[in-house]
């Protein structure tokens, strides 16, 4: 079984990365989001295991002293991370794991993975930016300044991922997702454990 | 300017690897073969700068001695090689370029421009390599089975190179060949020149 990859995806909010992640892993077999942990409460709807695995602040904190995770961060009261077991068990199952995560994130997973592949993902201009976080929710002026500087602070470090993706036209920017995961797939370090029959035979 | 990225390809001979190249060209805007040079004389049909530089063999080793080349072979009589010169220019001036070359050629070109993406690409089949050995002209089995050492003593340097294509299904290989192409377009290193100014704009 080939060892999947490990995928990191930053981009500051309004730059649409979850619609962009959801239909690559929809069109790519084998690639699917890791699923973190939290301390948030669950929300109606949300399915544990599938969207978070819910747990106990004293329990995530028992693993951060484990040092099971792979990434966390504390946002206000609530608990954030990916646990080091559930990307393993994604990786030895041949999947490639997904973490859409942001640059500090990023930065940690790194530091433990840095044969991690990581992609950021910009929007096509300040307008378009500052339209979609405007769209989104009906906030105040003064919140939408504050969400656009924390855009700004997410996106001044594109410059410590691999590859760059700009999202303007949807599906071109799927399609560059998907090449990058192509391409990725067709290392010589990916294609060796796949075709260890065929290029035995072809040296024979 | 952007400047270009440098590939090598190197396949066996009856892998395919000159038609596939020859598409992924001619579908891919800004990315074309370096012309070499050789001493070899000029076949009917042959155009100078286009399908080679044809030179004098005194005028090659004075090339060889000036460090001209980015990696040279002398085959029998004749010397092919790859002038730094024809590289750089299409680098500079955009181009992405391709060296059809060897793995002893590869090696050359890894020592000199490390940054280089290196792309192998295997027949799909022991059976497959030997029939198009075999139907590509009329020779005795002495000549075919030298061909085939000569093949898989090409092969066996597959794990020297960054990507492994297998040339089975004519478009899915070219479509790979494409994948990795396309990605590397979109790294970081590629990207940002090209978007100096969106990234201000988005930073301001």
């Amino acid at each position: 079984m080939t060892q999947g990859m490990l995928y990191v995806i930053s981009a500051p909010s309004g730059a649409g990365k979850t619609s962009l992640v959801n239909a690559l892993c929809d069109g790519a077999p084998g690639l699917a989001v890791s699923v973190s942990h939290t301390t948030r409460p669950r929300r109606p709807g949300e399915v544990p295991g599938r969207d978070y695995y819910f747990v106990e602040k004293t329990d995530f904190e028992q693993m951060i002293a484990d040092e099971a995770f792979l990434e966390y961060a504390r946002v206000f009261d609530n608990y954030y991370g990916t646990a080091k077991a559930t990307v393993e068990e994604m990786l030895a199952g041949g999947l490639d794991a997904i973490l859409e995560i942001d640059w500090q994130g990023a930065r940690q997973v790194r530091e433990l993975m840095p044969e991690c592949v990581s992609i950021f993902i910009l929007p096509p201009s300040r307008e378009a930016l500052e339209q979609r976080l405007r769209s989104r929710r009906q906030d105040s002026e003064a919140v939408i300044a504050r969400r656009m500087q924390a855009a700004i602070s997410e996106m001044s470090h594109y410059a410590e991922y691999d590859y760059l993706v700009v999202n303007d036209d949807f599906n071109l920017a799927l399609s560059q997702l998907r090449s990058i995961v192509q391409a990725q797939r067709l290392t010589v370090r990916r294609q060796v454990p796949q075709l260890e029959h065929l290029i035995a035979g072809l040296l024979a």
